[in-house]
């Protein structure tokens, strides 16, 4: 990987040390260059015209996508956001009295507001699946507590709150014995490393296109396998997903698409093709084995600093790395690295509930390197923190 | 209002004659450049930091929405299109067996499916009331079927299937008088007259930024009166809707944001505002005298084409025109037209199942004309028209 000429294409690399790619990574000049030249074509030809005169390229985010999934282009629905392709999906399941959703402590936060909100309005019960002795779900676990009552697995592959990976493979294993409904959250996940839905065996994933993806802000999908399509009861219905009989009724679009709005901001599914293409070129075995390079380095430089303790979970570890720096609140931390140039952010209880009643250790301080960072960035990035240690002292 | 100025800061005015502001409207350079000038500093500050960086810009978007409407900040929650802004009130609405939704044959198909499908859901009826002489929602018909059972009444203000404008105002006594919940669908008429949430004395209020205000495509927003926001019970939650209890618990964010969705487009919210902006120093009574000036003149210069005939409805009409052509199919009119550099599209009977059940004229041309527009383009427009039909005899 020619990270220096990765990096004369990210405008961003000559501007700041961004170590925030878990919030959003830095867009390449080629992703750029594609929102900017659709948003030209709208302001010159007129927005649904210039949508029309894109149709290849918009047809071609649905193929790279379902490409990067191993899923086929039918089984992608795309959204504004990961929280809307997630609910999609979730909201859609049929749920009664008695049925169980089974969950993990490393659940994404707006997951947990949905499964208590649907726990409550349908008697549905939500069960959190402990944790091994990694920190991880604990598959056996999670096992011995399936049952004929459960009726979803839902499980965040990467939390917002640390360097865990979950064991999705295994649970998917699990999932595909018991018959029971798998919806991964590969938000933090998808672009970082591979994920592949044939691998997993998960029957729903959603993913970001802003995060390791380094696509547009705005931007969500969500991979639905063709045989469990019509498990889903769409939550909503309209123009995009229905088909009027002619009289006062309609059925469902085929695929995936059901689940989808109308309309959208193609300048951000545009933009979002060219960065899924690019992570598909540069090969997301290569981009993975270097994101998490760079996580373990990132890990251990705040290791060996004094005054600074990491607190990621599990048996594997991925670019994102959570630390608390000794007598220097997470905020201030992040303050002051901005100061310095370095784009690092905190983790929030509120958005990791779960985690939060099994461990109370949030705020942390979050970096997430991703492939076009540089070892010399960690470096001064620990050395940054290092400081602010010495500087109490 | 200075024409050839506004006409100067759209770029698309040297490229095409657009006639579909009702499917877009041409951006203006402002909007645009605030747009790029903020993808610019997603790709140098970060896409995090860049949206930290615009905080002010993006309050704004409210500011400027709420002083748009009559409402205030805290009762607009934004979303990427109409639709789910429609959804975010209309899905929130609880609804039990035998109650009623009244709504009018110009309703917007998305929301034709939503009632259909909540009405299957929920065993609620909806209820088509009838047309008056003019061909638009006839208010006494309305008034004489709420009763009890009356749980919304859910208008669209503007159709996309033509230049009628509904009796919101009317409506709107009548749903106060009775107390019933009035969801108005304004995504045709805001940006292109002046509508206000206290003149009509809707509760409920959605729209989009694409048409007639002219922002980027994959905007929408709600507005929702402060008292009614306890009338509705968020269909999802999220974590930018909820507060959690630090248990298993959560209560909703106060005003209208409680039914936003975690993260968005940042730059379409910028160039929204900017685009609300520019409309605001307009002046909506300006910019309405002039767009449905021009779609009067549009109307006659089509009525007064042998061969061509209109369909638009109601006592009042607006910018959008709709036609026939003798002997020439809707979409080939539009082909034709748009090989001619000249933008309109065709009505579709899906997309108006009320309205296709009541009279079956889609497709239809529709000519969509705004401010921006010259009377020497509808004068082109109409003639290139009539030269299709002179062709055919």
């Amino acid at each position: 990987m020619d990270v220096d000429a990765l990096r004369a294409i990210t405008p961003g690399c000559k501007h700041r040390l961004h170590l925030n790619n878990a919030g959003a990574g830095l867009m390449s000049q080629p992703t750029l260059d594609a929102m900017t030249a659709h948003l030209r074509a709208e302001a010159e030809l007129g927005g649904y015209e210039a949508a029309d005169a894109a149709a290849g390229q918009i047809a071609d985010t649905y193929a790279a996508l379902a490409e990067l999934l191993g899923g086929r282009p039918e089984e992608i629905a795309l959204f504004d956001n990961s929280t809307h392709a997630w609910q999609a999906a979730f909201y859609s399941l049929p749920l009664s009295p008695g049925d169980r959703i089974l969950t993990g402590t490393a659940e994404y936060g707006s997951n947990v507001y949905a499964y208590l909100q649907v726990a409550r309005r349908t008697g549905a019960e939500v069960v959190v699946v402990p944790n091994d002795e990694h920190g991880q779900l604990d598959t056996a676990a999670l096992a011995g507590l399936i049952d004929e009552r459960t009726k979803l697995i839902g499980l965040t592959h990467v939390p917002t709150s640390g360097g865990l990976v979950n064991p999705a493979v295994e649970v998917g294993r699990i999932a595909r014995a018991a018959g029971v409904p798998y919806l991964l959250d590969a938000t933090q996940s998808v672009g970082q490393f591979p994920v592949d839905v044939e691998a997993i065996g998960c029957d729903f994933l959603c993913g970001t296109g802003r995060k390791f993806l380094r696509g547009p802000r705005g931007t969500g999908f969500l991979w639905v396998r063709e045989s469990a399509l019509d498990r889903l009861d769409p939550h909503v219905a309209e123009i995009r997903s229905a088909v009027w009989d002619g009289d006062r009724g309609f059925s469902w679009v085929p695929g995936a698409r059901r689940l989808e709005t109308w309309e959208n901001s193609y300048i951000n599914i545009v933009g979002l093709g060219v960065a899924v293409r690019q992570a598909l070129d540069l090969g997301l075995d290569q981009i993975g084995r270097r994101a998490i390079g760079l996580g373990a380095r990132m890990r251990g430089l705040l290791d060996d600093t004094p005054g600074v303790t990491t607190y990621d979970l599990g048996a594997v570890r991925c670019a994102i790395v959570t630390a608390k720096v000794d007598g220097v609140p997470a905020d201030e931390v992040v303050t002051r690295l901005a100061s310095a140039g370095v784009n690092v952010t905190a983790t929030e209880a509120d958005d990791n509930q779960l985690d939060t009643e099994f461990r109370r250790v949030h705020p942390l301080v979050r970096f997430s390197p991703h492939y076009y960072n540089t070892e010399d960035e960690l470096e001064h990035a620990a050395a940054l923190v290092g400081a602010m240690v010495d500087k109490r002292v």
